[in-house]
């Protein structure tokens, strides 16, 4: 079975950049996979991809080195083994908030003994290799969402859930969780608090944190705050800046405000 | 961030007319945005479409001043977050028939603090504005379809869930529950009486009742019961119809008996 | 291989309805060929559906036992020989003013030695019999559409062009070279007498006289002058009527104007 | 209602042969279905149909005899129902282990009283007729999966379920969940034991046993451990090994080894 | 009859920004129409946009204001009068090198008595108005690309076709006619004095000159040289600059070359 | 630039199997190409893939080293460059009989000064480097259907056509065009000896020649007779044999017979 890049990068003490994919298009995911990102993440959640878009959009990606990544809808086991199944090397779940959660994402992810996964990897056997069954549960990657107040609660439980690889922050809704305004780039105290905490608890149990950006200024300081990937910006909000940026500096105007709500 | 017109509608006691899109796409979707509807509902329950057109006949219904909305395929988060940060201004759930799923629904509805629903509104923010996040939970309708005996009973407690908005009946689905005929325009007494009570119910705890229609005579018949909002029909039944009574026309025979089952 | 329908029916002296399909979706197009039209065309000119949408709705027509047709979008030999290979029983081609143009579209329809058009009937000869290729010149059917002032001065020597099976009028087109309104139902009387004259000569030939239309009463006239098939109206046109005249009971106004331009 | 053959077929003693659809395609789907098996069916779990394929697929296949079915990806009533309202005229359930899963699958797919199906049979109530939902619940087929240790030592009070008409065996999952290999073929005597068990209890419960196969050979052997009906291999596979076993052959080389996993 | 705002815009001597759209895809264009440019133009010749995409599309763009037209792929009238048919407010069309060429351009483009144009305006008559047919020769914008020395020869008498509005430079392939770079920046002199001279001859003719840029600086210089509309970068080409910059900044690099060639 | 593979191997003497995608998915388009062809070629004549499937197709080819191709739907100078810019490295184009229309088939296909191809690569850029345009004309190959006894008698001269690559042969049309049967395995005398010239004229020239092909025992034959490449045989009848053969197996009747007529 191919081997999953970012284990490697990560074991060797790198911090890696992911694409974001929120257009549900296959020549933009072919764009921003040629960009250099060593993983790109198609956005079923807060983008509007639908599932009929996975497997073209990955097969786009999968032209480069970049490792195909999902973060779904929700924690729901269909769709979960669904992404697996059409080739994701990572699977990034939203709203992780108990340990039965983290459990629950781990079972469908994972193929018995570990999980109860179902076995049926339509398009990962063609693009991974025919021995895909025997070694998915050790290349492909389970990443939690850590974006509530509740989540870092139980964030120390949820480390020890076997089989977990990572966790994935989401700052603009862990700032509504915390009554502070949505934002890729907070400014309130305790939100950033959490996000130290996030990256230092879950380096400390030797799993991997990872982070959603607004930029590479942003981004910096999240890999200084411990942080081993980390998103650019989804594909949509990068092509609105560059349209309005453009439109403003022709008509003598500065550049658009960034995005800042996700 | 944009009004939703139905709210200022009903507040001045108006009733309004919802077109009803089981087609999956933007063409037809089109065209009965344009003929007048206050609001136009994209059907992903019984409509054949997925959440791939969602975003699609959106756009077609927003060249328009008709409100979209969504019916769901099913009472369950991910969906229902996914088809608001589409840019649905209302969504109608299928078979709420007890406070706990009406809770359930409007917390995926709403923002926090008065839900868990995630933010990422990847169209509703181009749509609606760039203050979306802000003012959503004030302006999205959440509406639980009443279709069922038991729905019935626990409807008062229903009523009472804070952040629900209205209710609309499903006069088909709520046949099918008494044990009588699955259609529009019942005729059955414990029917009729139980659509009357919907309406009296939920206009007495001030929130707003609708229901689905099968033509303009049954529609004036719930307002006159106290229906605020009533669909016309499907546009896959009036397409029928218009083909079937063109057809009797030519061949001498009478008009298409109506579509009554749904 | 599969008979033609229509060419059974005209030969027994009957008329026939076609439905006429410009929305691109397969469940309108279910609806319309579940709906009792002889023939059901797929307008690829003035209706909204690429080609990658025909081969679907030929699937969806094809499940009853209406003939599926297209009308191409131009006298194109790429686009003529591809909806027959998709299956198409019968082709409409737009503008046909001279002799050239109607030798050049029945030479892109049939097989050597009566024309040029290449063997590959990828779903022909699925759906109407693996001996398609053998039978198809004397099943398809080739209709050029006679829309202008110069078309009718040639239509003499055009319904000469062997091959040929029957002409289509399209009376807006035909009004608009006549200097008069774009209208399906014209009431100029030289419109009136160009679409009579039509008819008369082509049955004069001994092929078929086929004309769009707008409604029953329209068709109806077209019967007495001499047509053998007519369409209904199409599926767009039908769907807003319908959507229109329901808002207007509702509203306590009267029927929508019926569409006249096409 | 029209009528459902596979029961016909059964009641007769016949056995019956399934294609399988992985590829999210019509013509594929035409392709298969016209190629003489009784039923076919749209794989929504581990093939990469999305549900916007899923009724042109049933178009394609609707246009023969075969009986159109589908494998939903999940055990949940949104997905169940919504296939159903689509025209599927079987559902086919992965997972179910346990009595409350059984009757939560037949809950979603039966009309009240027996279950709590919504009504709305977009399409069913064109392809099968205006009294569909009379009979509906008489003529669709719910087949739960068995494909774990579980559910074998369950099955017994599975079968019991009122509603539940047979079961469907996923050989691999079955060895996977055994501790075996992942295989649609096993070799192993644990597994073998459990296939030939489940045909027994299912016969003896007087329901009916279908099975996942990997060609003609192994369905051979199924139909004589008592199986009635069973899938012959998906598309996507069967075109993969055409393909091999071409190269091959031109290259002096051997067949390709069949797909065993799944 | 909805006004075609360039016209007026134009009309009182402004410049416009245009822009561009490669994507096959409804929400980037929907985020291009939000971002301020007068005009958003659909690429169906080097953009990856089939006829399919065009109908959505132009209805994500007609959310807003801007003016929706289209490069179609080539001179022929079949796809001419598709875009128009589907809402166009204008067509770009590619390699006009010749008054023939040009002629048989706006014949494709306007209703008789001014062209041949079919009348059937499946999208544009609810858009634009049910008077669409009687004013569409009025508002319409028919540009002819001008890209090749021998189409700047011939300019002065393809400018004095009737009908003709407008033309737009493509200044890669002006280069490459000219044996020089392809790039949308040239720095050779013979294509700067070309795309200066196209500008004057335009003006003096007192038609519209426009141009394909490459972003705000270039296009500044074209204002300066008389262009009155002027096309600020494709959809992807944005998209991959804004990747590649993002990328670089993380990792300590300086920005991405701009993207030259088209 | 990516260097095309098929110049190489050619070069070296090597004969190649190229794969045939009829089917308009991306997921069967990677089966394929993953099945050890050394091209892979997208079919828009005689295949149902839309321009809409080209860039997705693509996509999934090129995870693999196989060269991919398009058989335009006819020799339309639009469609030949949109084919390319998606990042087509061949072209095949039916029906050229003629030096004229060898000659349109080249302009289309080449930059200036060899041609007059339009600049603007929009995937073929990003697939095959920032460099395309200035090799593109060293890489792509051009290469026309001979497949009348026209072009049969003109190829001496169409082989002069400066920048053309190769010739394929369709042998079907070859028949239709002979007054013989439409087939891939010709028995007649008279096709066999024309297949047989156009070989030894095109090998001859220095140009490749090609030819479509029924399976294995046919295309050793054709290597035999000095081809240098061809088709296995088309995805849908691979899959179409392979699914009757099944169902024979598993009845106890022999293989189906093989597809013959295209």
């Amino acid at each position: 079975m191919k081997k999953n890049k970012l284990r490697e990068l990560w074991a060797n003490g790198e911090t890696t950049i992911n694409g974001w994919l929120g257009l549900p298009n296959t020549m933009s995911a072919e764009v921003v996979a040629r960009s250099g990102f060593e993983s790109v993440t198609v956005d079923m959640q807060h983008g509007c991809v639908p599932f009929e878009s996975v497997v073209p959009m990955f097969q786009a990606i999968c032209q480069t080195e970049a490792v195909p990544m999902v973060r779904v809808p929700w924690n729901e086991p269909g769709i979960i083994m669904r992404v697996l199944d059409a080739g994701a090397f990572g699977v990034i779940c939203p709203m992780i908030n108990t340990v039965e959660e983290a459990k629950a994402l781990v079972s469908a992810s994972r193929y018995p003994p570990d999980g109860a996964r179902s076995n049926g990897p339509f398009r990962a056997s063609f693009y991974a290799g025919g021995d895909y069954v025997k070694h998915a549960n050790d290349e492909v990657l389970v990443i939690a969402m850590i974006e509530t107040e509740t989540a870092i609660k139980n964030l120390p439980e949820i480390l020890k859930v076997e089989g977990l690889d990572g966790v994935y922050v989401g700052p603009s809704d862990l700032g509504l969780s915390m009554g502070e305004e949505a934002t890729l780039a907070p400014t309130s105290q305790k939100v950033i608090d959490g996000i130290e905490k996030i990256a230092d608890l879950t380096n400390e149990a030797g799993l991997v944190p990872g982070v959603h950006g607004d930029g590479p200024e942003t981004i910096l300081t999240r890999y200084e705050q411990g942080y081993k990937f980390a998103s650019l910006l989804n594909d949509t909000r990068l092509l609105a800046t560059a349209c309005q940026n453009g439109v403003n500096a022709i008509r003598g105007k500065g550049p658009a405000e960034a995005a800042k709500s996700y």
